[in-house]
């Protein structure tokens, strides 16, 4: 995969300086066209072998684009609040909105390359990281986003000699940080890891771009090119959404099992309900407070029909927390910030730092219950949700967050009494509206949608 | 301040039995109102002597009320990612939107009375920050935000007894941290303190409400009796704008000299341009390399008419810089979760990290620029936004925080050849609007603006 670009590619100067002013022009003018449409956001990943002009490379980016419209993230370690989240939540928050270009300096795929170079992690770890990496890019894509990987590249000598001359020189020997030296050493090692990491992820929707760095002329045009070929591609074919297919048919009605099994009729006491409430909250309090929560944090899910109570529920479950250790998220309509990005966005940005609770009163799941029920999303968005879901939960799951979920079933009658008898108690009108009402009509559309996450 | 509340009220659990129901009732009427009207926040602080129920006050607050709608921030020590801001920033961050409660637990008040106890500070810096304080809360309420702000008090021997029995008690022990018992030897001097940050803070717009703590009952039902007045005084009373006030006439025509008396004539050959452009990217390089920027930020603010240059003055600023180290934030019409907060929200939310440069293209004097010329904003808002945005700067400056501003000035005659200009070459058409050629006809309004602001 490197060899092509080892072949020591160079541009003469004249031809550099011709095609600096073409591609400035067209850049800027694409640009334009990114934030005239903004229906779509441009993910651009700088990687590479150190020396090989990765910072300069992403300087004359901002400088020959307009800097304003491009967020450039440098992914070195994390900061404490980034280290208290799962290990995707650094690049989630920093994922640009439509009409903008994320530069990604540093990116999801570092630790898992110099883990495995370190001997921090084994094949088997790599493999792993890879396949969670295909997913999260085979989402952002499906988002819409364009995603344009560019990696760095120098054979061994030509990194040898280039370290050895930003050392030399003074103007330069900054750039060369302690760890240089050391990952020198490493060189092949790192070669090898790399080229089976770019090898398994450069996929036609995030494809892989290896430029020969030994050449700053050469690797500057190389990659501006391909980036204004990237941007024109999209931009002139006005792709629409991701190709319709072939759905199969999750579901018919008579699968409705697991809601339809379920005994409604069970009852507590008022009495034993007390006790048990009272017992319970108590040892979620202690628990709350164990030694342990200081390395873990804590998410709730609760979803369910209207009237099934979720808010008590929420109310009752938090009466045993610290109000210091939770934060409770409606989802309601996403703002435009939410909009302007991928689906799964809003919830990330709420992720409990460690020692804390979220509790979601409805979640993601809203994606495949109202919003493909009421046709907001198109089907093949939320088809592929299902995944995309079980992907954010197991990256929860592997930093050790708690999860729970809980769907609380009331049946259709039961909600009707609900309703009513909201409607007559004063200090309870103000969870009722028209919605509420509207929604009963879907009912069959929703258990045959809730019986397809179960199940 | 503290005397009334030292007496120890008490109230009989079938009072509180009664009081509690009422009140649960009309707390989620009153949020619901303020949901629905979705127009100003509610900011609630609360403070006060250790072991005087404040936690339980706040837990008990989000157990009785709809905890989705309330924001509770447990301001605790800063985070990296705080410590590297001014110190404002964390309590901007936090901010509740339009239609929430935000609840801070711990506040503004904290350090500046923690800091004059322990003598880091003297009695000056206290003055210095409850001056601060006083201007943060008066804009806060400018905004619009509610703000109530509770006390929760014990006597010396109230809280004697109090801890001595959190402590004995298995349950309740873990609350009683080693920090407590040093802060009750300190009781006094923390008593003294307290009051004159509380009388001086104590305003109609923002009251302390101080609430004997000693029982529980009472101190539950004072504090929750006093939101809900709050919530509905304000909810009732569907309180317009701030009055508006009789306002100085800045200026008038005749004023406009720091423009007028510009040289606009000044030219500089292009090849010295070019010598001298090139001597000070190598000095701004340099400098921002340089080891003291790891303890400081820069924010930089370009303003100017369109076409001045702003857009190109900045790409030759950021090619002297390292684009892992500066954003470029171009300031356009605010989000909705922007608008949802006070106006210098948008701003805070940009200040850059340690070590870091955020470039502001236009800024917060659009307030005073744009959104008074065009009547965005009304005349009580711009006009008290000059004090705002001078203990916005003070508070970065204080943070050490460089901050350099550039208004870039040209003709009106000027201002037309270019964008004649633009309109003739093909790739700077990405920046001309329509919206240009329309500001132009507002020139004598924009210069009267720009000349009351550099004055």
């Amino acid at each position: 995969m490197f060899e092509s670009a080892e072949l020591g590619q160079k541009l003469d100067k004249a031809t550099f300086k011709k095609r600096e002013l073409e591609l400035r022009g067209a850049l800027l003018e694409a640009q334009f066209g990114l934030a005239e449409r903004n229906d779509f956001s441009v993910v651009v990943l700088i990687g590479g072998v150190d020396g090989a002009g990765k910072g300069e490379t992403v300087n004359t980016l901002n400088f020959w684009m307009d800097p304003r419209q491009i967020e450039t993230n440098a992914m070195g370690e994390p900061t404490q609040e980034e280290r208290e989240r799962p290990r995707m939540w650094r690049f989630w928050r920093a994922l640009p909105p439509q009409g903008k270009i994320g530069i990604f300096f540093g990116s999801w795929y570092t630790a898992p390359i110099v883990d495995r170079v370190s001997g921090k992690t084994d094949d088997a770890d790599l493999e792993t990281s890879i396949d969670e990496i295909l997913r999260f890019e085979a989402m952002l894509a499906s988002e819409g986003t364009l995603i344009l990987k560019y990696w760095m590249h120098l054979s061994k000598q030509q990194q040898k000699r280039r370290l050895n001359a930003l050392e030399k020189d003074l103007e330069t020997r900054w750039r060369v940080t302690d760890t240089d030296g050391e990952k020198f050493k490493l060189y092949d090692d790192f070669r090898a890891v790399s080229e089976i990491a770019l090898r398994r992820t450069s996929v036609p929707h995030a494809p892989w771009i290896v430029v020969g760095g030994a050449d700053p002329n050469y690797r500057m045009i190389t990659t501006a090119t391909s980036l204004l070929e990237g941007l024109r591609t999209r931009l002139d074919n006005n792709p629409p959404r991701p190709p319709s297919i072939t759905l199969p048919k999750l579901s018919g009605p008579d699968d409705r099992r697991v809601l339809q099994t379920l005994d409604l009729s069970l009852r507590l006491p008022r009495k034993k309900y007390r006790q048990e409430l009272q017992s319970l909250q108590g040892r979620l309090n202690l628990l709350s407070r164990d030694e342990k929560m200081k390395e873990r944090s804590v998410v709730l899910v609760f979803e369910g029909a209207d009237a099934a109570g979720k808010g008590g529920t929420i109310r009752r479950t938090v009466a045993a927390l610290d109000a210091r250790f939770y934060r409770v998220i409606p989802i309601a309509a996403p703002t435009d910030e939410e909009r302007a990005r991928p689906y799964l966005w809003r919830f990330w940005r709420h992720l409990p730092r460690t020692g804390h609770f979220t509790i979601f009163d409805r979640s993601w799941y809203g994606r495949v219950l109202v919003e493909r029920v009421e046709g907001f999303a198109p089907e093949t968005d939320w088809m592929r949700a299902y995944g995309e879901i079980n992907d954010f939960e197991a990256e929860m799951h592997r930093h050790g967050v708690i999860i729970a979920k809980f769907w609380l079933h009331i049946s259709q009658e039961e909600q009707f009494r609900r309703f009513k008898g909201r409607e007559e108690t004063d200090h309870k009108r103000y969870k009722l509206t028209e919605e509420d009402w509207r929604n009963r009509e879907k009912w069959d559309a929703y258990e045959e949608a809730i019986c397809n996450l179960v199940e």
